[in-house]
C-alpha cells in the first residue's frame, strides 16, 4: 500500500472532514480513498478497482501514469535533471518546444509562439485575455452562455455558472456573455445576432478585444458547437480585428479525435489555450499559443514561479509521440461511435429518461430531462466499480471522458456498468 | 546529458527565440540552458556549474532535487501511485493533511483548514480574495504599495507593479493600495494613517473585506515590515472585522527562519497562502489556510483541474520533516546572519555603490543607489558561476535567496564570488 | 429684439464657434440664433419664423412660453416668491405635489412616493438605479438595445449608443444590455430570451437589481415596444423581485395620448422617472416615482442643491391642470393620426425612400432606408421654416415631435414643409 | 400669500411626509414651509422671517431674488424670450459667452471654451472627468479625502463621504483617494506623498486622467488648502501631463472673494466646474471651463434636453455685473473678517465647545469638538430666526454661508444670534 491512513481512523474520509476546507467537491460524489491508478483503472486503499470515466476531467487522455511517460520521468529525476527552472531555458524545456513545433505546429502548417503563463489552465485563460486587450487597446471580452474558462478573477469573468460567478463576492465585469451555438431555440443563428449586435451603433455592446470559446463546452453540459457557426465567428472575429480565443483545455490534446478541437473546421484561433492533458502526466502544464503578429508581451508583463515545470516538460515531450502517426485520432473516433451507439441505445430503450445523446469524439453526454437523474446514475455507476461525472449548471448530463488510450474491453466493461446503473435507477 | 539539443542548433538559446513567446524574462539575464541540478548548484548543457541563490524565487528551500524527497518520489512513481486525482481524496493527499496538521498547525497551536486552491500561487491569492468578500459581504480589498500577489486579474489587482498591472489591459478595481511599513519617510506610521482613514467616514475609502500582506516584500524590493507594524495592522483589522490575508508564498516555509514568517510576532492571521516551497521539490502546490469559523465555502463553488498533485502532497509530506525538529530555522537564522555581515561589509567598503542592506533570513537585499547597478553586479556574478536577481520595481535591489539547506562552504563560495562581481562593476 | 449680438459680429453664429465648446450639437444642424418662441413657433434674432417640431426633445409639450403658465409665473416671481429652496418645504412644492397626486396619481388608482432627484433627466434615472440596488441588493441593471438614459455614469452605462457610451473614457460596468421589443428579426421574442437567460443557472448573466426601459425609445429611433411585450417584461421582473423602472423622460407627460406612456398597458413599474415637459415651462425639473414600500432611503443619502426648483414646480403645478380632462389625451391622438396618414403618404408617394413610419401619439417616425436620407430631409425643412430632427444611432430617423397642443392649422402647414422637403430632396 | 397650504392641513409639513421620499433632507432641520425670500431674508407661510446664513448651499451668493436680475427676468419672460433651447444657439446664450469672456476670462487673462454640461453641478463634473479621460487616455480620477462633487455615478465615485457613496449600491471604481491638504497631523505634506505615490513605480497606484479638487471642502467640513499646497498640485499634474480639474462649485462665483476660488494662487486649471450661483437667481445652470486644446469632445458626444435655459443665461449675464468693479469682492473680504472675528470670538469666550475657526472668504466655519453640538446650535439658531447648516461627514462643522450682498445690520444680526444660540445650547 502506498500510504496507510486506514489503521488510523475508522473512516478514511475523516481526516478530509477534520482537516480539509468544506471547498472540496469530487470527494462528496466518490467517497473513496484512492491510492494506486494505472491506465483506465483505479483503486482505493481498500483494493477495490474503478474503471476511470472521468480521465481527471480530461486531464488524463493518456490515461494514468501511462508507461511510455513514466519510464522517462523516472529515468530523469533519478539522473537530477532539473525539476523547477522558472523561465530560465533548459534541456527539457528545448525538448518541448522542439517536440510541439515538429509534431503538432509545422505538420498543422500552424505558426504560433509558445507562452508558459503559469501551471494551471486558468492562468492560460488570464494571459490570453490579457494580451487580446493589449493587442487590440479595447477591454471587452466576449464569451458564450455555459462558458467555462477558470476561477480566477479574469477567467471567471467569462464562465457562465451563476454559482461559481457569485464566489467572486463582487460584480464580475468587462466581459459580455452571448448565446452559444443553439442556445436559443428555433430558427435564430446565434452567430446572426452576435453580428447585429457588433454592427449596430446603438447595441449599447462594445466592440470586443476578444471572444473566447470552447468548440464543445464540457462543464456547460457537452454543448457542441455546429462547425458553420464556429466559421461564422471566426469570419466577424476577422472583418473586426477581434481576437479570436479557442480555449481547448478540455476538449484539445485529442479529446474530439484531432489534437486540437477546431481542426475538423479549418479554424484559425488568434490564441490558444492548452492545459489538462498537455503533459500527459497529469501534472500541471499549460501553454497559450499566440499567432506570432500578436506576441507583443514586454518581457516579464506576465510572469509566475510554476512556469518552468521540467518534468511536465519532460512527459508533454513524451505525449507528443502520439501524435507522431493518426493512430490515436483514429482510435478515439472508433471508441467515440462505441460510446456514441451506446448512450443511444440506453436513451432510446428508456423513454423515461428524456434523455439525449451529444457530444464529440470521446466527450459524450447523456442530457436527461429530470431533474438530479444524472447524480443517481453517477452513485450507482461508482458502487458498481465506474466513475462518470455530471456537467451543466445543474448536473442534468451526465459525461464520459474515458481516458483516449482505453482499450476496448474496459471501455465495453464500462459502458455495460453504465447501462446497469440506469435501470438499477429506473427501477 | 539528460537532453540533447546542442547538436541541433549553433546557439542552444535560439530555440526559445524562435519558439517561445516575448513574454519570456528570466533567460534573459540568465542566458544558458540548464539541465542538471542538485542542492545548491545548477549546470548547465555545457556542464558550467553555478551556485544558485535564485532557488527558484523562493520554490526551492529544500534546494534542488532534494534526495530524501527524491527516493519516495520515485518509488511512488514506480509504484503507480495515484498521480492527478481533482480533488478525490487519495492517500497521498491524506498523508499531506495528517503531516501538515501534525507537524505545522498543532505545534504552533494553530487551528487552519486546508483548502488546496489550485496548482500556483495566484490560485491561493484569489481563492482567500473571494473568500474574504464572502465572509464579510463587502468587495473593497486592501493591498499594500510594492506588494506582489500574482498575475491573474484578483491578485493582480493587489499588486503593486505599475508595469504588471499594466498587463491587464483594463482597470483594476476593487483594491485599494495603501502605504507599506517605512513607505513614508519620517515620523508618520503607515497604520496609523491606515486607521485614520478607515475611522473618517468622509475618507472615499470604503471599510474593506481584507487586508492582505507580505511581512516581507520579496518582489518589491525585500521591504520587511516591522513586528509592531504588522500588530497594530492586525489589530485594527480585529476592531473591525476585517480579514487578514498573510502572503506567505515567497517567505514561508521557512525563508525567514520559522516556517511561517509571522510566527515571530504572534500574528494570527484570518487566512495565509502558502506555495512555491510548499512541495519542497519545485512541484506546483498551494494552499490556503482558512479559520475554521470562516471556512463558509460551498462545495465546488472554487474549483479547478490541478487540485490534486499527488507527486507534489508527496514530497510535501517528506519536506515537513525538516520541521519536526528546529534545526532548519537554526541553520537558517545562523546562515542569515553570515550573508548579512557580508553584504554589510559589501555596503561599507564600497561606499559608491549607497548601499543598505535589508532583509529577514535567508531573504536578505542589497538595495543600491544607482540605477542599473543591480542588474550589472547580478550580470557579473553570473559570468562567475553565481545566480542572484535583483527586485522592486526598478530592480534597484540584488536579492539573495540561497536554498535554506545550502552548505557552509558553498554559501561561502557565493558570497565570495558576490563580493568579486562587486569589485569587477565598480572597476 | 431681446437681446443684440448682430450687430457684432458678421456671422450672428460666430460667438458660439469662438467661446463655445466643440461638444455643441444642435446648432450644427440648425444654424440660427434664435430669440423669442410662443406655442408651436420659434423666431431667431432677424425674424425669421419657424414651426417646431422637435418641442424641446420633449420637454416643450405645452408649447413655449405658455400663457396659463407664463401668466402665474411672472406674479409668482414679482411677488418675491422663493425661488430656489434646496429640499426645504415651500408652498410652491407642496402646492405641486398635492396636485401631482389629486389630479395624477388618484385617479389612475397610482400609490408613489415622489423623490426629486435633481434638475436633469438623467438624476432621476441615477436615483432609479441606485434605489433599486439599495433595495434588492444587487448591482447588475438590465437596459436594452438602442435606449437613451442620460449622460452622467450611471445613466451612460444603460444607454446603447456606442459613440455616447465611448465619450464615458472607461469601461461602463454592472450593465447587462438586453435585446429591445422586435430587435431580432423573425420568430423570437426577446421576453422569451431575456427570461431563458434569467432561469438558465449558466447563463452568465446574474439576477439584476433591475430592468430599465423607455416604452418608445425617442432617440433610439422612435422604436416602440408592444404592449405584450412590455407585459412579459413586467410578469417577469414580479416572478424574480426586480424593480421594474419605466423611464417615461422623453415619452411621459402625454406625448403618446395618456398622462404616463405604460397606461394603456395596465402596467405598475415599481420606478418611473419623469423630466422634459414636467414642468410645462422647459424649465428642469425632474421627478423619481417611487413604489411606497421601496422607498427605503436614508434622509440626505442622494442630495444635490437643485432640488428645490420652485418656479418650476410652479408652471409644473399649473401644466397638471391639462390633465383635470381628456382633452389634451384626446387632442393627442387625433393629432397622431394626423401625422401617422401624412408619413404614411410619404412613404407610399415615394418608394425609393424605403421609408417606414413608426410611433406612438405625438411622436412619430418615418424611418430612412438610406443613410443620410434624414438629415438632408431635415435640414431642407430647416430652409422651409420647419424644425425636425433625426433620431437612432447613425440619425436614420426623422422624428416629429410637435407640441402637444398645437393647432391643427400650424400642424398642417409643418406636416406639408415636410412633403415640400421631401419632394425637394429626391428632386 | 403666495400659495395656500395652512388651510388644507393642520400641519403644514404633513403633505412633505405624506407625499415626499424619505430622502428628503434639509426640511428635517428646518421645518416650516417658506413661501417668499428676498436679499438675504426668507419668510415662511406663518410670515415668520428667517435670516439666511445658507444662501441655497452657495447657490445664492446674490440673495434671494435679487432686484437688477429680477427685473430683466420679468421682463424676458413676458417679451416671450425663449425659454429652453437645447443647445440651439440663442441671443440669451450669446449674451451670456459673450459677458463671461468679457468680464471674467479676459480680464484675468483666462482662455477657456464654454461647455454647457447639464443644469446641475454633476453634470459639470462629470464631463470633466470624461473630457479629462478622453484627452489622456488614461482611466483613473484622483480625488481628496472629504471632496464633495456630486451624487450620479461619477462624481460620486470622487466624493468622499461613506453614507453617500454606499447610496451607490454598487463598489465604486476608477477613482483613486489621496489625502487632502492636512489631512494628516504632523510634519506630512500629503503633495509630497501625492508625488511620491505617482513617481513610485511600484506603488500600485496608476497615472491618473486627472486631480479633482475643491480649493476649500464646503460639504466635508469648510477645509480649506493652502495656496502652496494648491501650486505643488498643479506643478505635479503639469510635469506629468494630468489633467487639473477646480470643481469651484461651491466657492467659486465670488464665495471666497474673488469670482474664482483660486486666482489668489495664480492656478491655471485646465478645467473649471461651475455651478450653484453662476445664473444668480438660484436658477439651475453648470458650465464647464475647458483649455482650448483639450477641447476635442466630437459634436453631441456629451449631451442632454437642459442645456438650453435661457431664462438662466439671461439672469447669470445680469450677475456678472457685479463683477465689472472690485467692489463685491472688497465687500465679501470685509464682511468675511467680521464674521471670523465673532466665530473666534466665540471660540475663545466658550472653551467647552473647543472650537476651531477655518474658512476662507465668506465660507466660514466653527469646528466643533463635542459630537452633535453642531446640530444644536443649528437647531437652537433656527428657533431664533437664522439659518446655518453642519457640514462634514459628521457634522461636526458649523458653516456659514451668508449671501454675499448681505448688509452690515443683517449680518450683524445673524451673528448675534447665532452667538446667543451657543450660549442657550450651552446653558
Amino acid at each position: 500500500m502506498v500510504n496507510g491512513i486506514g489503521d488510523k481512523t475508522l473512516s478514511p474520509l475523516k481526516v478530509f472532514e477534520d482537516l480539509e476546507s468544506s471547498v472540496r467537491s469530487y470527494i462528496r460524489s466518490f467517497p473513496a480513498v484512492f491510492s494506486r491508478a494505472q491506465g483506465s483503472r483505479v483503486w482505493d486503499v481498500d483494493g477495490r478497482e474503478y474503471i476511470d470515466f472521468i480521465a481527471g476531467a480530461g486531464a488524463l487522455n493518456y490515461g494514468h501514469n501511462n508507461p511510455r511517460l513514466k519510464e522517462r520521468l523516472v529515468a530523469y529525476i533519478q539522473e537530477d535533471g532539473i525539476t523547477h527552472s522558472l523561465d530560465l531555458a533548459t534541456s527539457a524545456k528545448a525538448g518541448f518546444l522542439e517536440a510541439f513545433q515538429d509534431v503538432i505546429l509545422k505538420p498543422r502548417g500552424m505558426s504560433y509562439k509558445v507562452m508558459f503563463p503559469g501551471p494551471a489552465g486558468t492562468n492560460a485563460v488570464e494571459s490570453a485575455l490579457k494580451l487580446a486587450r493589449k493587442v487590440t487597446g479595447r477591454t471587452t471580452v466576449m464569451a458564450f452562455t455555459n462558458a467555462f474558462h477558470g476561477m480566477t478573477l479574469g477567467s471567471l469573468a467569462a464562465t457562465g455558472n451563476r454559482f461559481k460567478r457569485g464566489g467572486a463576492g463582487l460584480p464580475l465585469t468587462n466581459t459580455v456573455i452571448m448565446p452559444y451555438d443553439q442556445y436559443v431555440d428555433g430558427e435564430m443563428d446565434t452567430a446572426d445576432y452576435l453580428e447585429q449586435v457588433l454592427d449596430d451603433e446603438g447595441s449599447g455592446i462594445p466592440l470586443p478585444a476578444a471572444i473566447i470559446l470552447e468548440t464543445v463546452q464540457g462543464e456547460g453540459g457537452v454543448n457542441v458547437a455546429r462547425g458553420m457557426w464556429l466559421k461564422k465567428i471566426e469570419k466577424l472575429c476577422r472583418r473586426r480585428e477581434i481576437v479570436l480565443i479557442v480555449d481547448d483545455i478540455q476538449v484539445g490534446c485529442g479529446r474530439t479525435g484531432p489534437f486540437f478541437s477546431f481542426e475538423p473546421y479549418g479554424l484559425n484561433p488568434d490564441l490558444v489555450c492548452l492545459s489538462k492533458s498537455l503533459s500527459g502526466y497529469g501534472l500541471p502544464l499549460s501553454v497559450t499559443l499566440i499567432r506570432p503578429e500578436m506576441d507583443i508581451w514586454d518581457p516579464g508583463e506576465h510572469n509566475g514561479t510554476f512556469r518552468g515545470q521540467d518534468l511536465a516538460f519532460l512527459t508533454a515531450t513524451e505525449a507528443l509521440a502520439y501524435w507522431r502517426t493518426d493512430a490515436l485520432t483514429q482510435g478515439t473516433l472508433d471508441n467515440a461511435e462505441r460510446v456514441r451507439t451506446v448512450l443511444q441505445d440506453i436513451a432510446d430503450a428508456y423513454p423515461s429518461l428524456e434523455a439525449t445523446v451529444r457530444g464529440r469524439g470521446l466527450i459524450q453526454g447523456l442530457a436527461l430531462g429530470r431533474a438530479g437523474m444524472g447524480a443517481k446514475i453517477s452513485q450507482a455507476a461508482f458502487q458498481r466499480g465506474l466513475m462518470a461525472e455530471t456537467s451543466g449548471p445543474e448536473g442534468q448530463v451526465l459525461k464520459l471522458l474515458p481516458p483516449l488510450t482505453i482499450d476496448l474491453a474496459t471501455l465495453d466493461q464500462g459502458l455495460q456498468i453504465l447501462r446497469e446503473s440506469v435501470v438499477s435507477v429506473l427501477a
